[in-house]
């Protein structure tokens, strides 16, 4: 094996590269991957965690976002739901005295209806959601993290509140004491991830600067798929959410707190401990990099523009073969 | 009962008036009852074997033209849909592959969403249609005919199709041989349907200018519902959806012909014959009115302007009114 891995490693980002996400924050990067990647050489695993019926609708939330923001489709002001969106539907829905908390755009709700129509039809959500990809020419795999349902609850000060109440309707409002992914017990992982950290050809396992709790977790309560991760040959790195120990977007910091947790990276690399082999943080945290025990790539990870995005994910594939060097040696 | 009848006849148009009707026709004689009759005395009952489920949504499109012609909604191009509609919902649909030859607007799909959700909820599609009438602000009752499903089929020479695949999908291309209402026989009629043709403060019953075979059949259909008409205390007129052996909209001539049916004010006569009392029907087929064995009513039945509909309107009532004193007088 370490013979293998001397021998692959200058070629490491020709490899497949393997990216977990979320929503917003790891669509941006995932759109940097994408664009710096070969076409086919990256697979997207999306949090479906979040994913619910709504108006008897199947939405999924983080697919969506990564989809529109890999086909050039993303609202750019929001980072989810379309750009140049119409809300007739919504406006014509509170007449009719319709539920409105989540807002569905006119041309995004054309995923839902043909997604739903779909999965009723006996397709799974993998099937679909390739479907999809291909229409919008996207050059990158996109996958759920698994086709069997996964819903994260959120314990609050509020009672418990299914994802969207707490993460729209709620704002993020109610302070968090616990989540949990109901269902993740027995959802089994995409096999298609699954296939991809076990191939030989795989060079790196990114975690996106997604919400650990929110969108990483749910991927990770999968059966069987810590394991897989543990026993893949390539590295896996992280890219922190935090940012001198603030979420760029969301409620990471703020549900680390509740949670009882310091907002630092070194709170971060102990959430992935045992899962990562290296940790890329911002700029503004190089001084608590030092006292990190896992290697530490700094840049900056603060993604505004498309460079931004390029840029970082080009300094994560590098780290990762860095470490690739270094973990392939160690064997 | 010729006692009562005759009593009431003077103050007949103060009762009830029931009126039964498919879509764009017979919408804008509805619309013409609507502004006429005072609010609450109008019960209008659409013919649902159009209904049909399409990408896993229930559309109602005789419902929704009639619910939104007397809203103020409708398109006045077409007739059905909504006005200053947008189309971002189909330009989506159709960039990921979906179904795109029924033609679902932004805002219209809120009304399709919102019904579906609801009959998933358990809830009745005269609940919902009420519920929907009532945010909209009709003062008219709007009810489908049964709660039950009913399909319209359409036997043709290019085999037997669902009612929207004729209509909208094919443009009413293939002749027709049979037309059959899959379900009626076990639909029952809506009750309060029933209870306003049993109650003693019905006035008037108005068969729309709507197709007799597509639109009014299917409700005729429904079990008890031709006795219903014919034991009522009021008349029952039928305005003839013909002008000089042309339907103004839509292919009830082309079928009366593909049926051997001359397309005469004789024929619409004998397809009601022993439901109606008397037939209104056009100016331009004054001659023929004169061999008819019913009474007649001659006027303009073309309704191009809101006057026209409130004109026709008001000549139907009366026209009730003088067969309610001959019917209540030969009792």
């Amino acid at each position: 094996m370490s013979e293998r891995r001397r021998k692959s490693s200058p070629e490491a980002r020709r490899g497949k590269v393997v990216a977990l996400c979320g929503g917003v924050g790891g669509a941006k990067l995932a759109l940097g991957l994408d664009r710096v990647l070969p076409a086919g050489d990256l697979l997207l695993v999306c949090n479906t965690g979040d994913d619910f019926e709504h108006l008897g609708l199947h939405v999924s939330p983080d697919l969506d976002t990564v989809m529109y923001t890999l086909a050039g489709l993303a609202n750019p002001e929001t980072g989810w739901g379309r750009r140049d969106e119409s809300w007739a539907f919504m406006r014509a829905l509170e007449a009719l005295g319709g539920e409105s908390w989540f807002r569905l755009g006119d041309g995004d709700l054309a995923t839902h209806v043909e997604r739903t129509r779909r999965l009723g039809a006996g397709e799974s959500l993998t099937a679909i959601t390739a479907h999809f990809a291909r229409r919008l020419g996207l050059a990158s795999a996109l996958l759920p993290m698994s086709d069997a349902p996964v819903r994260t609850m959120v314990e609050t000060s509020e009672g418990t509140l299914p994802f969207q109440h707490y993460f729209v309707r709620l704002r993020c409002g109610p302070a968090v004491r616990r989540i949990r992914f109901d269902g993740a017990e027995s959802a089994p992982p995409n096999p298609a991830l699954l296939s991809a950290l076990a191939a030989a050809d795989l060079a790196l396992v990114v975690i996106c600067p997604s919400n650990p709790y929110l969108s990483i977790d749910p991927i990770l309560a999968l059966p069987g798929l810590r394991a897989a991760l543990a026993d893949c040959a390539a590295p896996v790195v992280a890219v922190s959410p935090l940012i001198a120990g603030k979420a760029v977007k969301g409620p990471a910091a703020k549900i680390m707190a509740e949670l009882g947790i310091p907002q630092t990276q070194a709170a971060i690399a102990r959430h992935y401990d045992g899962l990562i082999d290296g940790l890329v943080l911002d700029e503004a945290d190089a001084a608590e990099a030092r006292n990190l025990p896992i290697p530490v790539a700094v840049t900056r990870t603060l993604m505004q523009s498309l460079d931004d995005r390029v840029a970082l994910a080009r300094r994560v594939l590098e780290f990762g073969i860095r470490l690739d060097a270094r973990k392939g040696g160690a064997r």
